[in-house]
């Protein structure tokens, strides 16, 4: 399983992804869900993948066109002359990696399927956040519904649906995903640490700021414990139920 | 859709469970989802369950032997000597309806499944809550593990798993169950009120108290509301995360 989130703010766009794959409950690996392509003063696009780690690695590698020369490697993301036309040219490279392998050869009692978030700013458009389907068709961010989850979305939702704000500074929004994410680690095995996380500011056609949030890390351990408690106390604050007389 | 949870205390057990049922997103409708057998003095039986409405009213109305004339109805869970015993006939129960419908005439797309929430005291036992699965089989609570939930159980989780405490009193439990139940009916439309809730007072072995939580309910109001902003605050106290320099 997986766990990503991608959210718009009215200052730009936060990402973050846990990277723990599993194939059953015996074969757990680290595998990253997060990948950017940027070109400084020109774009900046993220992608997390759930689902197949064959089909979302694939479909990564053909994004990077990792089927060329080096030297002729110019991913047609790099040339997308707008977000729409992003979102299009993934939505199809998914479908076809999912169509290749689902139709050919030993067949698998599992499906190929893969979800990806796509967000980012590309020339003068204003930044924008997708979410795509295996049928490679997508929908996209609006401030009526401002973030998008994918892999094991349930846990993590009503923090998210409750705190979220479109005036949240990027620490803020990071706090709020590291509690989401927390609720959803404590409770499915198949989602958890290292997160990765990438926050994009609106308008700076740069990369995105990036860091890894490791298995120890101290703030991850400070929300954890804060978040129990602070989540103990606004219990008791609610007055109690009194029975009917 | 259905949420139910049940919920093993020290001093006895609690039960809620929602009403809407749902054949599509068109087709809703209301219908208890909670049952009560009972004898003063001997036993206290309540049973929740949550998948295909068939299923599970042509197992309540077997368990109520309602196949025979009224003046015989001596419900065998009524006769039954233990917890485990009345988890067995349930079981039993449960496991032929689905194989009855399954097997024969005319095929539908979905399965005929349903799971079980069983909890209760017969004469000198403990109190005991069982979770009863569609092939008949059933897992009891430990105070490792004290609740059980069924239907749309993950968006409720999270907050039972950081409040609980086996100490509470029934209307602390019933305030935690409410926030459970909220945070699931925001975030799932085949979910919804009005509530019903029993609890069983341990070695009272009477009728369990019982009442419904309407749509209107002032408390529950009371609970959303309150709920959003405590977590809010909750939310607000965590301390922010700082850019690493």
């Amino acid at each position: 399983m997986t766990y990503c989130v991608g959210m718009m703010l009215n200052r730009g766009l936060v990402f973050m992804s846990d990277t723990r794959t599993n194939s059953g409950i015996d074969n757990i690996n680290t595998f990253r869900k997060m990948f950017n392509w940027s070109r400084d003063g020109d774009r900046n696009l993220t992608v997390m993948t759930a689902g197949n780690l064959a089909t979302t690695q694939a479909v990564v590698s053909l994004l990077d066109e990792r089927s060329k020369d080096p030297a002729d490697r110019q991913p047609s993301l790099m040339a997308a002359k707008s977000m729409f036309q992003a979102a299009t040219i993934i939505g199809d490279t998914l479908k076809e990696v999912i169509a290749t392998y689902a139709d050919t050869g030993p067949r698998s009692d599992t499906t190929f399927n893969a979800t990806i978030i796509l967000g980012g700013q590309i020339g003068e458009g204003e930044p924008r956040l997708f979410m795509i389907y295996p049928e490679g068709n997508f929908i996209e961010a609006t401030f009526d519904t401002p973030f998008f989850q994918i892999g094991e979305t349930k846990y993590g939702r009503p923090i998210l649906v409750r705190a979220y704000d479109p005036n949240m500074t990027f620490e803020q929004a990071i706090k709020l995903l590291m509690v989401s994410f927390d609720s959803t680690i404590k409770a499915n095995l198949s989602v958890s640490l290292p997160l990765d996380v990438a926050t994009y500011a609106a308008g700076s056609l740069c990369a995105a700021r990036q860091f890894r949030v490791a298995a120890e890390d101290p703030y991850f351990a400070e929300v954890t414990n804060g978040w129990g408690d602070a989540l103990q106390k606004a219990f008791d604050v609610l007055p109690d139920f009194e029975f009917p007389k």
